[in-house]
């Protein structure tokens, strides 16, 4: 308990290995980062969220480094969540990735964490966003949170942010259009990094044409910045395109909104969470093996089985209150 | 209640009419459809389900289509459902695949059906086994899901098959490695499609070196075959090693296993739901607003509001009981 207490006070003071250590509780799902979230939660809501993805090889990382370069000449404190939701089996993109931001690593001020999933997909984006939280207590007041955008969970991610931008190159063609289509709709802007290289004018017309699509049932229109990162092109405009979409949002009730529904993402997950955990004693546990006998022998359905499980629970919640 | 009975009737005689009915009733979530599944189950388990799973155009529609001709002139009943779960704000990709398909469409024996995410990616993963425990009841010897591998929910389809088949092709370079990182693991095999173009055998030599990395805990070994499916060459090879794979999960008790684990998850999949169901009452969900408010105020963290809403619930449910 008081460990806890002692670990959220130095995240609330900023000390940066109090916040390395809690992010690694959160990791490791201790049972201790709960409650330190618990009580750091009353400090958070100053750090904004600016959410990073795009396909493999789009030049995340090298965005992400120079926008946090920028935040910092500004004199923002900055936090960087790196999250790999692909498995550890062939992995090592990020690796690569992560060497090549070395130089704001160097900068003490900018707080760099890589996440990766070890199996449990879900697990890595409610984990991701329980970081962010402890970045945002500890004074972070910019928070980037980078990912691979290419499936479920990375949309999670991204959405979890105030702003998200989306980054592709001239080369996402046609082929893989299919698997952006989920980066699409939760896209704030476009960057459309490597621009310097052919194709990048008909990209960039392209993905106007798909947003032209879109409802415009709200006043804020995406649009698509042409960068090459590598060389700091166009970062001054995306700053400006973070800054203007934040202040639609402020003016317009929308980061309340956002910051809302997130909220109560959060509650259903917490609860979802906490009747798994009340569900499934070693009781019913052992009550789902036997039952699982009978239905492999067909001598019952799985309905029947889950139908007698829930019966079950809603008994022993009666005893026990 | 009849109706559910009139409709199980229908499917298990193999009525096509009724078989198609019934995956519509299941795809929008119909009341009906979950007792109609309950009333087939006992006569699911004959068919066996192939998973092919792959990056957008690798051919998987083709792929698919010329093993269900083999099928067919073998004298089995093919079912094929082709699962979208990208989003229906860009698709297009599969409607494509679609017409290609027509030749196998002609063919009354054959039943194809194409089933579209509308928002929910881990609704379709659910509705589409549902519907395979429909074809199976049908009386389909061979079930084939066919799914684009992008996320976690065509990996979750991928599972949900007796042999998964991994599709690439020779343009699937290092570049989008990482994004098949979770199709290399649940491959039982894998087919490189379009073989005949540059780069065929460093990709299959390619594939094999991951595959090394694979610990070997049983004695399957995933192996590739190189397959242009357009012009049928390798098609043979693919049905001979779904043949072998077969044999050694029905010799070595893993079909079993399979078979088990996959009930298991269905049964904990109903208990989730129900579970849900039986929280989100509108009392509580208006309880949901109220500490929202308190908790965007800073009044409340979103640890109290779901300690709150378990609490009320576990007095509610001993109410009841």
């Amino acid at each position: 308990m008081n460990r806890a207490k002692e670990m959220a006070d130095q995240i609330v003071r900023g000390d940066r290995l109090g916040v390395a250590r809690a992010i690694s509780l959160v990791e490791n799902g201790s049972d201790m980062s709960q409650e330190i979230l618990e009580r750091i939660y009353s400090k958070t809501g100053n750090g904004y969220r600016i959410g990073v993805t795009g396909p493999p090889g789009a030049g995340k990382s090298t965005l992400v480094n120079k926008l946090a370069r920028f935040y910092r000449n500004a004199g923002l404190r900055v936090g960087i969540l790196a999250v790999d939701p692909t498995s550890p089996f062939t992995g090592g993109a990020l690796l690569g990735d992560r060497i090549r931001m070395t130089d704001v690593e160097l900068d003490r001020e900018v707080f760099i964490r890589s996440m990766a999933s070890r199996g449990s997909m879900g697990g890595l984006s409610k984990k991701a966003k329980e970081a962010a939280d402890i970045l945002d207590a500890s004074g972070h007041e910019i928070i980037m949170m980078e990912t691979v955008g290419v499936g479920q969970s990375e949309l999670d991610i991204a959405g979890a942010a105030d702003t998200t931008v989306v980054i592709l190159v001239p080369e996402s063609g046609d082929g893989i259009q299919a698997m952006k289509a989920g980066l699409m709709e939760i896209a704030d802007f476009f960057v459309l990094n490597k621009s310097d290289r052919p194709g990048a004018d008909q990209a960039v017309m392209s993905i106007k044409m798909i947003l032209g699509f879109r409802s415009t049932g709200n006043s804020w229109t995406p649009g698509v910045v042409k960068t090459v990162a590598s060389e700091g092109t166009g970062i001054q405009e995306v700053v400006e395109l973070v800054a203007s979409h934040r202040q639609f949002l402020e003016q317009s009730g929308g980061l309340q909104r956002k910051r809302k529904g997130r909220l109560d993402r959060k509650i259903r997950e917490l609860i979802e969470e906490q009747l798994q955990v009340d569900f499934w004693t070693r009781h019913r546990q052992e009550a789902l093996q036997r039952g699982l006998d009978l239905v492999v022998n067909r001598n019952q359905t799985p309905y029947d089985v889950a139908a007698k499980l829930i019966s079950d629970f809603r008994k022993e919640v009666d005893l026990h209150t």
